[in-house]
């Protein structure tokens, strides 16, 4: 397979696919619309579940796990959940295969072995966590209750891509029961801020925090907070949801408590979620038309360690001083690679590297040992400079920081140079050409928000949390509207 | 629900049942046969993950994710693997619900949305990945590839027990590629060892490591390496498999490589895994009659702290003193819980931690606080000793050590009570009666290992690793046999 990667400018969907296959992150698999995370994707995600799995435990959440089945009649009760989700869920019938009479070797379901009771792969967890939640709560003691699970689920999308849309992918999701409606909303609100931080201070990707209107809703929700990201594209990515879920699934499964006054009452429900989409997310912020760039916060390797030698002994002396190195900055927490393999040259390896995102290179030659130098280079902005080696570990922590802090100002200009107000349909219409994000009025009603989709494509991300109360009058009808929201096209 | 526990005396059974629930570990769902893993035994799980994450990276070996569904051609493709387990799988046949029209407000599979090819739901992913390691593997270059995917599987296990054995279970699979024979072997023999420092030194559970008979062998494999444990009712756990699957796999997915001679050849296999299972190993290896005893390297807190007041005052001066405490025992890495919680009685909360495990219990109260003391209580030996307050951490930090030490100590001391050396079969009746791991002769047939399972319900756990060439004839038949094996009833 070729190294060269289609241009974004030429294919931006074309680079995408290329590049998580290239740079081995992920690639599609003998199911369809399932994808294999690779080692290396998956060492990203590895690093995102580290990183949220602490913020959830110091925002007071546990972790459980669930089933992955939803017998049927559970995953119906709540109705409006069941539909959304009813269109696009993989449904297990059978529970054995057995010797096909009629093809020697092959297997076939055995008719006999059929279900009483058909069971959903889980599409997301409501329905058989809050079926348990009522065998865990009969009293305000036993709440808030607060967990969270990482997990697989399945839907049955009929288009897919890698880590944006696939038929399973990992996520964790947070399932919590309160008490009372605010307490509940704070909750919700809560983990908004929890995917915000981690967003813009790990993956270095800026997002918008709002509110969704109702046609863009979780199924089965009250209201649902979210994150929107801006791509490079132009198009806006849903990077993580939080859902003020009402006493919608505890009416449907009959999850009460009794308060201090002794009162039977509905508990108050959140879910929240964010998934592999996020890699996704990461990669169309911030890679090249030479390959990824990673944020080195969430860089499985953020310095490669490149020898320029000829000949055995000169790799005996470079190795020498590099072990060296590479200690200094395992000690302070930094993932170091030392790539002496000898099958490919430096040039090679120094692509591959440029490729996978490494966030800085190192080389170091003869001439540098003799110098006590290295040459240090960054992926982010292709800078290079030679130091002294006894300076590498205060300047690579430094450097590292720089290339964390620049990459999330990029990200913002891009925001920025791609935000667009507008006040009329006309206006609208061209902005939506251009792509980014299209702050407008609108006239608060899902039939104007489905004519605007049905013309142009884009769809409210949401209404921003900071949003200013401002007179206007709605791009497409021009009725009145009190406040602008966030249109774009949207993965 | 009563806090009260069978004794193990009376009904060892019940008790390990209870005894889950009560000390909220897990409990069976509303899905037949899979089971909701609570809070406080999810921690217990995520403890052992970090562990044997770290032990699989430090040997060289990387995360990946597969996919969770193996269509059904790639299912059958290596023969013995499938035959094994096509009687219990789940089959996904439709990817879509509808309304069901003869039902108000139900659903049902829509006959229009069955699948082409079915799908089994992973009961180990053998295939799956096999049929994408052929991708991956072309040049000796590529080799080995160590990979290991932590992952849910299921099994359609008609008789269920929490952790045991369920439907669904949470596990790690290691499938690693090899250029040689030896190095596959070599790879399968070091994960057993891995396996079994990871039983010892953190569950503090011995483990005989030894190679399973033909007919205890793993599906596919050429040979099954094993970590087998006793519990405390007399019956062996298999704990940890590791199987050399020579190339099976290779041929049944044409996965070869160039070796460095230029030769293409099929490349050598070994999976490896352990599960959920091991915390039901966990429970019957250490706890007692009053509830979970935890070696302290797993434990999800190693100490308890419970205050003994009288008013809020009173709690207040506690509470200063115990959060200093608290703070320097976090230093030095110990998970500590303090329980203030004035909706229950010190009575209760220490008979809760005792349920619970929790390896130190410290308690302390006003006459403490004069006095410059408190309480330390192991939940292993009942053992109290009143210390100095300015002992605390060294106190505790060699306590836990201490404790961790003692388990092991016990469990050994118990499996070698309760292993019986015997020569022919009225002995070994005897022994089978008794319960315990059982070494005897054997003549090496499968026919005969049979027949002895008819008897006896024993079966060959293993033939152990460090086996002594001894002649003698089998317990059953008289023939001659070089060594002897071990026998047990197991879970």
């Amino acid at each position: 397979m070729s190294k060269k990667l289609t241009k974004r400018a030429d294919d931006y969907s074309r680079w995408y696919n290329e590049l998580v296959v290239k740079a081995d992150l992920a690639e599609n698999s003998a199911v369809r619309g399932c994808m294999v995370i690779k080692p290396y994707g998956f060492a990203i995600w590895e690093k995102m579940q580290a990183e949220l799995d602490r913020m959830f435990k110091e925002t007071g959440h546990q972790n459980a796990y669930f089933p992955l089945f939803v017998p049927k009649s559970l995953f119906e009760a709540e109705e409006k959940n069941a539909e959304g989700f009813a269109k696009e869920c993989a449904v297990v019938t059978h529970y054995r295969l057995q010797n096909d009479p009629e093809k020697e070797g092959k297997l076939r379901v055995d008719p006999e072995a059929k279900l009483e009771e058909e069971l959903v792969v889980r599409p997301t967890s409501e329905a058989i966590i809050w079926n348990t939640y009522k065998g865990w709560i009969q009293s305000y003691r036993d709440l808030p209750l607060l967990i969270n699970q990482w997990a697989n689920v399945v839907r049955w999308e009929m288009r897919t891509r890698l880590f944006l849309r696939t038929a399973e992918f990992l996520w964790q999701e947070g399932h919590t029961a309160h008490a009372t409606k605010n307490e509940a909303i704070a909750e919700a609100k809560q983990m908004q801020e929890v995917y915000a931080e981690f967003a813009e201070n790990f993956m270095a990707m800026p997002v918008i925090k709002g509110v969704k209107s109702d046609s863009e809703r979780f199924a089965g929700a009250e209201d649902t907070y979210t994150i929107e990201a801006l791509m490079q594209d132009g198009k806006a990515l849903q990077a993580g949801t939080s859902h003020f879920l009402g006493q919608n699934f505890a009416e449907a499964f009959d999850v009460k408590f009794t308060s201090k006054e002794g009162k039977q009452e509905h508990v108050w429900a959140t879910s929240w979620g964010v998934s592999t989409r996020l890699i996704g997310g990461l990669i169309m912020t911030h890679s090249d038309d030479n390959g990824l760039v990673l944020p080195p916060k969430l860089a499985p390797i953020q310095v490669v360690i490149v020898p320029i030698y000829k000949g055995e002994e000169q790799l005996e002396a470079i190795s020498e001083k590099v072990n060296k190195i590479v200690n200094d900055l395992r000690k302070k927490g930094i993932s170091v690679k030392f790539d002496s393999r000898d099958t490919y040259r430096p040039g090679a390896k120094f692509a591959e590297y440029e490729l996978k995102g490494v966030p800085i290179r190192i080389a170091i030659g003869n001439r540098d040992l003799e110098n006590g130098t290295l040459e240090i280079a960054r992926r982010d902005t292709f800078e290079k400079q030679t130091i002294n080696q006894s300076d590498v570990v205060a300047t690579i922590e430094s450097l590292l920081n720089e290339i964390q802090e620049n990459l999330f100002k990029k990200a913002i200009n891009f925001r920025k140079e791609n935000t667009t107000v507008v006040n009329d349909f006309k206006e609208f219409k061209k902005a939506i050409k251009k792509g980014g994000f299209i702050s407008a009025h609108w006239d608060g009603t899902e039939e104007t928000e489905d004519r605007i989709k049905e013309y142009t494509k884009a769809t409210i991300r949401c209404i921003p949390n900071d949003v200013v109360e401002e007179a206007g009058v709605c791009v497409l009808t021009g009725k009145p509207s009190s406040k602008r929201v966030l249109f774009a096209k949207a993965y």
